[in-house]
């Protein structure tokens, strides 16, 4: 299986209260998610914090989807991590969409890319 | 609970076959990591592939832990994300020794600081 993988890191802010607060809800569409993503769901594991807060991941045969959910904040820290032909942006945009985010920003980080080693200098002066 | 989080993404090179194809290894490393930082494990989900690799995670009260591993590639991707006073490089460093990497590159990313608005220009120019 090849190293490289796309990475995405969502921050979503002004979600809806109730919805980020759900850990049943939460754990619906991040499976969702990952369906309409092509994905192979592998485990689930969803956590309900006192007295708000939801965290949780599905692990996929392609990599992972996370969550910690602040809902006093309308906050929802996602990342959608996908390796072989998957596009992240998929599953990221439908969580955004399905937790009610009105401000959301999202940087996507390339990762497997192999280890950074000293090159030769493209150019050489002569001495 | 303040939004507030660092996320350590550790690119891990030149790891050990062994080591890295070993899910309960994994597994105790990463909960044995997490507790090494302080932190509380609430939830602990790894997955062995065939012919080879882990993946897995280690939901904790103050976000998480992840690994995907490519041991014919020696690679180890890794994620560790902390929120409140706990610092993520203690837990990837460990992760890291243990692994046998000898090649790691770590970035780490600030979570939930606030979404970025429109803000006033400082400088206006007169018409």
């Amino acid at each position: 299986m090849e190293t490289m993988g796309r990475h995405v890191i969502a921050e979503l802010w002004d979600c809806e209260f109730d919805k980020i607060n759900d850990v049943n809800f939460i754990e619906r569409t991040f499976v969702e998610a990952a369906l309409k993503s092509g994905a192979e769901v592998r485990e689930v594991a969803f956590h309900k914090f006192a007295p708000q807060g939801v965290s949780g991941v599905v692990i996929i045969s392609e990599s992972h989807l996370t969550i910690h959910s602040f809902p006093e904040h309308g906050y929802a820290s996602i990342d959608v991590y996908t390796c072989g032909d998957l596009d992240p942006t998929i599953a990221a945009k439908y969580i955004a969409d399905a937790l009610g985010s009105k401000t959301r920003e999202m940087t996507e980080i390339p990762r497997g890319m192999g280890p950074v080693r000293a090159s030769k200098p493209l150019v050489t002066a002569n001495a």
